[in-house]
């Protein structure tokens, strides 16, 4: 490893935001999982929380979420277990749902623990998760077609997560518990 | 057609933005063009242009564009045909890439007339390119994958695009031609 590289990996962890992250309600496609962890890995999400599917789409056990070295993936049986988890840690469950009750995504404060809701591809958020979550947000949309695609809106709400952090300079000294900061830069350090 | 639909048909065409457009520099995948072509939709572009991939994937020509009703595809050779033509209609080409030479995505005006400029999937945007385009911008990064997907950024900076769009009251007053108004509302009525 390069000294450039080491650096890298440190100035990165120093970034990690523990107090977000991301649940998705049984989003199956193994490609929109993956743009899903890549963009948790860009605006410093080291956990990711992922609701297996009930309808037998296991495809991205393999490859999908395996290749991504940066980003933990906490998988959860189904979504009340997993919002559950989250709300005993102190998450505000914020869903990503087109719906009357949600507010303009730019609308919240980002700062607090948040876990952002993403739901699955064709049916969106389960109405059992709904009645679980802490807010709903809505991205404006202004043509024929209904929704974006899963992995587009979790990038969309995240980039606007990252400016309100970065702003409130949460970016700017590291987060992470000693111990963790620890053991993840030796992991990453290792070929 | 229910009274509903028609009106839908309508609303959206009063907010189509004629001097707004994405060019993609020989992007490949038909799943990436696609998710791009539906967030075009979502923020009122009616016309993409796409520069076809030299290395002959041409799966994108069925499916993925085709499916598209509500955005019309301009399909050219060479990205310098797509730049220049772009530039002759007084379009100002915004290149996002990641270089020294990029400001921060949210510091231009997207009120002026705008094409933004997307690269290939693994090379990005090609030399050729850069050499014409008038600015270039990036998403800021801060984990260790370099890049986002090609489709989540194009969909990062259309949404930056139509939140300053929609403060200049760009979408308040149909912007479109009488005429292109009136051809569009024929055809989208069209079952
Ligand atoms: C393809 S959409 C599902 C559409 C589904 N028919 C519905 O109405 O919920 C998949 C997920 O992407 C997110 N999403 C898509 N477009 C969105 C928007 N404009 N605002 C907020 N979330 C959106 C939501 O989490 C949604 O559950
Ligand atoms: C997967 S990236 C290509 C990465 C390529 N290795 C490079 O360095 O350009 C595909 C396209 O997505 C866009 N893109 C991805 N991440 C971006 C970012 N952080 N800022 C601006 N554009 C980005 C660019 O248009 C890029 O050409």
């Amino acid at each position: 490893m390069t000294p450039e590289r080491y650096e890298i990996i440190c100035k990165v962890l120093r970034q990690r935001q523990p107090d977000l992250t991301v649940i998705t309600d049984e989003v199956h496609k193994g490609r929109n999982l993956s743009a899903i962890v890549r963009t948790c890995d860009a605006v410093g999400i080291q956990e990711f929380h992922c609701v297996e599917p009930r309808k037998g789409y296991r495809a991205f056990r393999g490859t999908a979420l395996g290749s991504h070295k940066w980003v933990d993936t906490v998988l959860h049986d189904n979504v009340v277990d997993g919002i559950t988890h989250l709300q005993k840690q102190g998450f505000s469950i914020v869903a990503a749902h087109l719906s009357d009750k949600a507010v303009d995504f730019r609308a919240l404060d980002y700062t607090r623990p948040t876990a952002l809701l993403m739901g699955t591809e064709k049916e969106g958020v389960s109405p059992e998760a709904l009645s679980l979550v802490d807010q709903e947000v809505v991205i404006p949309m202004m043509g024929m077609v209904e929704s974006f695609n899963v992995s587009v809106a979790c990038a969309i709400i995240l980039t606007e997560v990252q400016r309100q952090r970065q702003a409130a300079g949460l970016y700017d000294e590291c987060r992470l518990p000693e111990s963790v900061y620890s053991t993840k830069l030796f992991q990453w350090c290792q070929p």
